[in-house]
């Protein structure tokens, strides 16, 4: 998948092409950016997404106009970012980030065939909380059908990683400043029940013991 | 700063135009994605940021193929997303996110003077820790060289908020299924130390008590 396109240009070392790496970071996040272009105009969109082997997913309402756009298969860039921690350096210069992130390049494909577009809701759903797909009440044909489903095959994808510790210059060694990474990672408050829930229906597991 | 390209299209209500609005959600975030079309091409790339006043900034090596690209004056789509929550609804159909997200659309400028180079890349460090400006070595003269840094000023920007609980259709509240919203947030693990740390310097409470 290392394509002229997909080759990570800047810091070549901290790119990565296996579909294992791609997919894991795909799986654990939760919004991808999508970008396209409207008259000449990039447009970058935030929206959640599913993945089912090698096509990531996403959808909206009919009226979305990200979709009416995609949809006529223009270029896309399909991104994900994972923020894992603050690298503080020693000076300005070196501060850094510690990330895993990837880039798809592509054109979508609106999904028509109801079993595939009920499987990719699925996934969509599964991906948000693992196990809620059967617990919920599954779409409705109308549902399905105001419902639109795009795929994105991961062709020409990529993947780029910093990890580890701030590389200082040489002399700022031995300044008395503290460097070192300062992780960040998502995680879950405390369950919030909705306005109207039954009485007798309490949090499920899946929600309470939350992690990404 | 409600224009014709700023105007939230989907779900309207959603869309928000203040200042002080969009200024809060770029502070709290850390990563930002930049769009912009190279050779008809939407590329996308998550980038740090800072922000002074009405401009927000970013910056990198000056081999750095985004900024080169975004210096010649260029269409760009810069956004920040935060993810404050999944949305558990009693039908697959209902799900959503909660969530807060800027757009600035504009053409970036590169900053040549010494002075606003310098404030620049300070905000940036502030944004990311603060109080971390002042503890760390300060640019050089050859490393402020080094480093391009460019301005978008937030003149047509906008934000987009979801707050709240699930909507369900009518008749999905007297389901048995639980509901409600799972809050989400980034925080900080423990800070681990750099290799060649100096004997007695100890972890910062800037960095300690990390909260954004």
């Amino acid at each position: 998948m290392k394509t002229a396109k997909t080759q990570v240009k800047r810091v070549p070392k901290r790119g990565h092409y296996d579909f294992e790496t791609i997919a894991s970071i795909l799986d654990e996040g939760l919004v991808c950016q999508v970008g396209f272009v409207v008259n000449g105009q990039p447009v970058v969109i935030p929206t959640a997404y599913g993945r089912v082997d090698d096509c990531v997913y996403i959808h909206g309402a009919g009226a979305s106009r990200m979709l009416k756009a995609l949809m006529t298969g223009i270029d896309v860039c399909f991104t994900v970012t994972l923020l894992d921690g603050l690298v503080l350096a020693r000076s300005a210069y070196h501060h850094s980030m510690n990330y895993r992130s990837v880039v798809v390049f592509g054109q979508a494909r609106a999904v028509s065939d109801p079993q595939e577009k009920r499987a990719a809701l699925e996934a969509f759903t599964e991906h948000v909380m693992k196990g809620r797909w059967d617990e919920v009440r599954s779409p409705t044909p109308e549902e399905l059908a105001a419902t639109v489903v795009l795929s994105l095959p991961l062709t020409e994808a990529s993947a780029k990683i910093r990890t580890g510790p701030p590389i200082d210059a040489e002399d700022d060694y031995a300044l008395p400043v503290w460097a070192g990474v300062l992780p960040l990672g998502l995680t879950a408050g405390e369950p919030v029940d909705a306005p109207r829930l039954r009485n007798a229906v309490s949090v499920p597991e899946n929600v309470r013991r939350y992690a990404r």
